[in-house]
């Protein structure tokens, strides 16, 4: 157990902060609110970004990059769009020694500036769709800030799309929440509920927002990724207009979508345990640590049979060796654990001697041994399966617990006792009302995180609201939420 | 000949602004003196970054990510530092609608806020040596900006390294030096001249500045990359100390070094022509292009074939389709030469029916055919070895016309000649005085661009210095520019 990290039922918040700092994830910086992304933990990003970045180029989209500074009336031009993000910007008011005739925005998110320049970019509806991604650090003015969940600044990717219809602009819109979800899934090992945010939640000068939303393990929902469907808000704003085949002008249809930095915590508190960080062999940036085991005599020999040993191995998974002096085998296993290497590989000269390896994984369900001895010639096969059982382990385990944590619950005495008890995703009945939605936040602090998307007969029942009792034809996700 | 592009000729800049913007690398942005890279220029800009981000990691660099803020006592703490940027500053005043308390810089460059992290990590001679690079965007205030090559906001990477001796700074500085050299070389197919910096040219807060220059074709030099021994200097004003192993406290050595998105606008004026953008194969997101060619009868069999072409060369090759109809092939060559595709492939069905296609290469220096005919069975081998020997005959070109416009020049007269003449990097000799070297640039805008590393015999001899006469032991290399 290590001594440097606060065990999950004694401070949930407390532990979290831990494994971020102790596995370096990430550090606080001077600057108030923001954060410093050390090596272990960009290292990370950088793997997300690559798999997304692979998911959006199979799918059509390219990159670009937008200016960082937008023109403060850019904001102003699409009114909610304003409302939403001008309480939250930093705003640049001096350059070069000079006060700004208009003073500059710090990007809080780019639809202005992107449909600013769609506006030069599509004449005709041949411009049409216009696929563009890009990756970005955005500023949002936060005053309560957590490390990866709530920084002010932070690096996210965001979509921006044009389309010649609203059909289309509304595939592109679960399109990418799909890939978003299958992300989650297949890297993060994170499973996710998919739903529609309502008005209240929804992105601010969007028509609709889509959403997956994952529950972390103290039982709160986190939004993990969204996708927009903005309508023809913003090319209206914009006066982003196409010729039609038929010879008309007629306003683009938009989309835009993105997930952030957000998503490393959003790992750490799906995975990791009181012993330290747990990365899905997927993301994690080294898979497999060797350890070599040895006294004096035997160093030459060991460290031999470990540099043939990463030699092989490294054509098929990411390894690396911890060949450092001075220090106890014991105290290697206790810091690869904290950070997170799934696989160990540990090398005595005993177990060479037998032609083996004893390999200890960092994430063992029930029913799994957490050490075992291995064949030396058959590493390179039995490495690469093992990880992808622990991928599919940790996947089962935190399916599990959304499973276990998400239930129907029917009236708001009830609703309050479980929230206030065990947490989770609550599947309960609502009229529709902003007033009823906004009622429930306020005296519980919980939001609804999602209307399904499809219809499972677990959410598809009729019943009554929580508050005024009016009729609802289906449940939707309600949680406390990061 | 692209009416769309100026011919160089006429007007060397506008070319390169009419390239720029025609093969949609960039474009104006609505923020003075911010612009958009487009997805063509973004896909170059990425190729660069992840050549560059394989050798930082293969010589034992992490990434990381610093905040976008500076705290302005920060700037202040460095002397020299603070000079060089302050002026340069874009400054946060407000922020969620409340003016700040100290403003917060957007970082120019991130020495003050990394070196203020590694006073917090830095502890001991084991922490040592940290090696760390980011990728990110920093912002500069430009009056005259120009797409590429000088704007406000700009992508780079920028590497901050700590040491425990001034002997291991020195070696990682030259290290990166080699690094940037190595990449404009073997990516980039452009020659540099290596160079220690004068110490009016060097980095604010460096104790010494080495760079690489390139020459561009209008034989005006462009600085590609600079790497800088920062001494002690920013560790005394971080107060970055470390425990030796004979447990003494020590300021540690810094390093820090960058290239840019600089590197596209380079690139552009390296190899391009009046027909518009040439990309090096190592750096070509598309490096090969088929167009078929056919009448309506012969339309399945041809596009069948180039499907399969496609698909047979698609692991060695990047390489792309251009099935859009109704447009004439011509009119596709036209684009894809604009555009700056290495290699066309053209299919006819008569080639076809012979188990042949015609390939047409982007650039051919003399000695070599612009088009040719290529054996169907062979192109998995001959395609690449075709990209392998334009990215050397770029490479000779681009050395040729280095090698051809690098020339010695005897007394002050002949140099302002040669330079109003045909300009290039002229070898000259300095008596190292800062007053001589302030006169030279007042009075012909030539900067002293390097001086040389190692001890070549063209540069070794000795002579009087341009202006006052006074003993020189070597020449330097002088230019005008970008």
């Amino acid at each position: 157990m290590s001594k440097l990290i606060t065990p999950r039922a004694e401070d949930y918040s407390r532990w979290y902060t831990d494994i971020v700092l102790q596995a370096q994830l990430a550090d606080y910086s001077p600057v108030r609110g923001c954060m410093v992304i050390r090596p272990p933990g960009m290292a990370v990003w950088e793997r997300m970004r690559d798999a997304l970045d692979g998911m959006f180029k199979a799918t059509g989209h390219e990159n670009a990059y937008f200016p960082l500074f937008i023109p403060e009336s850019f904001l102003h031009k699409e009114k909610e769009h304003v409302e939403g993000f001008a309480p939250e910007c930093a705003v640049v008011t001096h350059g070069g020694g000079q006060k700004l005739e208009e003073p500059l925005v710090v990007r809080p998110t780019s639809e202005t500036i992107v449909y600013s320049m769609y506006a030069k970019w599509i004449q005709s509806y041949r411009d049409l769709p216009l696929l563009i991604n890009q990756w970005a650090n955005v500023v949002r003015w936060e005053m309560r800030t957590r490390l990866f969940l709530r920084t002010m600044e932070f690096l996210w990717q965001e979509g921006h799309t044009a389309h010649a219809t609203e059909e289309e602009a509304e595939k592109e819109t679960l399109t990418i929440l799909d890939i978003y979800d299958t992300f989650a899934r297949d890297w993060m090992a994170m499973p996710c509920l998919r739903g529609l945010k309502t008005n209240a939640e929804k992105f601010a000068g969007a028509v609709r927002t889509y959403s997956i939303e994952a529950l972390m393990q103290d039982n709160k929902a986190l939004q993990a990724g969204t996708s927009h469907n903005l309508g023809q808000n913003f090319a209206k704003a914009f006066e982003v207009r196409y010729q039609t085949e038929a010879g008309e002008l007629d306003f683009v249809w938009n989309t835009s979508w993105g997930v952030s930095t957000r998503l490393v915590g959003a790992l750490v508190m799906t995975h990791s345990d009181d012993q330290g960080l747990v990365i899905p062999p997927k993301l994690a940036p080294t898979q497999v640590m060797v350890v070599p085991i040895y006294k004096e005599a035997e160093k030459a020999t060991v460290l031999g049979a470990m540099d043939r040993i990463i030699k092989d191995l490294s054509s098929v998974v990411l390894i690396k060796g911890d060949a450092r002096d001075g220090m106890r085998p014991g105290f290697k296993f206790n810091e690869w654990e904290m950070k997170g290497v799934p696989l160990r590989l540990e090398l005595g000269p005993r177990d060479l001697a037998a032609g083996q390896v004893v390999v200890a994984r960092r994430f063992s369900p029930e029913g799994r041994e957490a050490k075992q001895p291995m064949r030396l010639d058959a590493l390179a096969t039995s490495v690469p399966a093992m990880l992808d059982e622990i991928q599919k382990d940790l996947y089962d385990a935190a399916g599990a617990r959304l499973a276990a944590n998400t239930r129907p619950v029917e009236g708001y005495d009830a609703f309050k006792q479980e929230l206030d008890g065990r947490g989770g995703f609550l599947q309960a009945h609502w009229c529709g009302s902003p007033d009823c939605e906004a009622r429930i936040k306020e005296e519980t602090k919980a939001t609804i995180r999602g209307i399904p998307l499809a219809s499972p007969p677990e959410m598809s029942d009729s019943g009554s609201c929580l508050i005024c009792g009016g009729a609802s034809s289906r449940r939707v996700y309600f949680a406390r939420a990061y």
